[in-house]
């Protein structure tokens, strides 16, 4: 590719507590912006009806995950409930590379590992309007006991005072603002002159006599 | 006003060589985004017929501008044709103060100094798409002849390898596209969490128990 014609991918990673909406958010994001792609995981799961070889997860054994772990691999990992689950460095710094835009959707501790292994990305935390709200809209899932609620309401306290070192805040009071926002920051973003210097060489090599 | 609800207001400075569609852009900024302000600078030059004070410019004496500069009360100043312009440093200020969010259109030179003297704001560079089309549009004016072409285009040629440290560079390829990025970049700066840390105040301190 013409080093003067190419802007490198970003990554764009999203993070929020249970009940700000964020899954609904990431869905509606790569519907609505065709040149965003959903990074896709690695894990050690078994695979559930439905879900996609690469589409969904590369779904991989728990020996070949643990030798991605040994060989510095991945830029985050986890595990949950018994399974592993991470992110090829590979996956992030070929999109770079190729200039194709990723959105990955991961909780604060894989951003930071992300932030710290990646030393890049736009990082996003989309915030509830307010703690009544998150608690309302938990409750209103009806899929949950009170001890899971409160556990999830403790959970979102914590992720959130750990949100001061991402680059946006994004609160979700409305669903289509939250999503014109973070469309707001996608473009933003690629017009940032770090990563659009190429056109100002364009302009002086077109410009010059 | 309550330090927990209020986020600063965000200077916007715009710059872009002529022919660029600057003037054009601007007009249609403020007119669609309602809260966000022309910032009003000073002059020494006659008000014109439908002029207004205030509105277009403040406008005082010779003397009265020459003050202001040994007081060091401008942030950027300059002389054309025999006239003086300047922002005050005052006016930037009380906006960032009251959460008003300025739009300043100014050239590179100005926008050096308002970065110097202001050390804040958010700094755009609107580009041709290339040198071709910059001509093309600065002939299509059919105002000026060709050695004032030649001159704008040389003047063009330098502001553009000045573009390099501004913050967000905006190609005017299609003037709608255009707009949208700019209003974007409006958008997102707004969620940065340098500004909307208080967001993370107001949660922290509702959620305490």
């Amino acid at each position: 590719m013409n080093r003067l014609n190419h802007r490198e991918g970003i990554l764009f990673v999203l993070s929020a507590p249970s009940g700000a909406g964020k899954t609904s958010l990431c869905r509606e994001l790569i519907d609505s912006l065709s040149d965003l792609r959903q990074s896709v995981s690695f894990t050690t799961r078994e695979k559930r009806g439905g879900e996609q070889e690469g589409v969904d997860y590369y779904f991989i054994e728990a020996e070949a995950f643990q030798k991605k772990i040994a060989a510095k691999e991945l830029a985050e990992w986890a595990e949950v409930h018994g399974n592993l689950y991470g992110t090829s460095l590979q996956t992030l710094t070929d999109a770079a590379q190729q200039g194709t835009d990723l959105l990955l959707d991961i909780d604060c501790q894989g951003a930071a590992q992300i932030k710290h292994s990646y030393e890049r990305g736009v990082f996003i935390f989309i915030l509830p309007p307010d703690y009544a709200e998150l608690e309302k809209r938990l409750r209103d899932r009806g899929t949950d006991d009170e001890t899971v609620i409160q556990r999830r309401l403790e959970n979102s306290r914590e992720e959130i005072s750990q949100a001061f070192w991402y680059d946006y805040l994004v609160v979700n009071d409305d669903f289509k603002l939250a999503r014109d926002r973070i469309v707001a920051i996608v473009t933003a973003e690629r017009c940032r002159s770090h990563r659009t210097a190429y056109l100002l060489d364009k302009l002086t090599i077109k410009g010059e006599k």
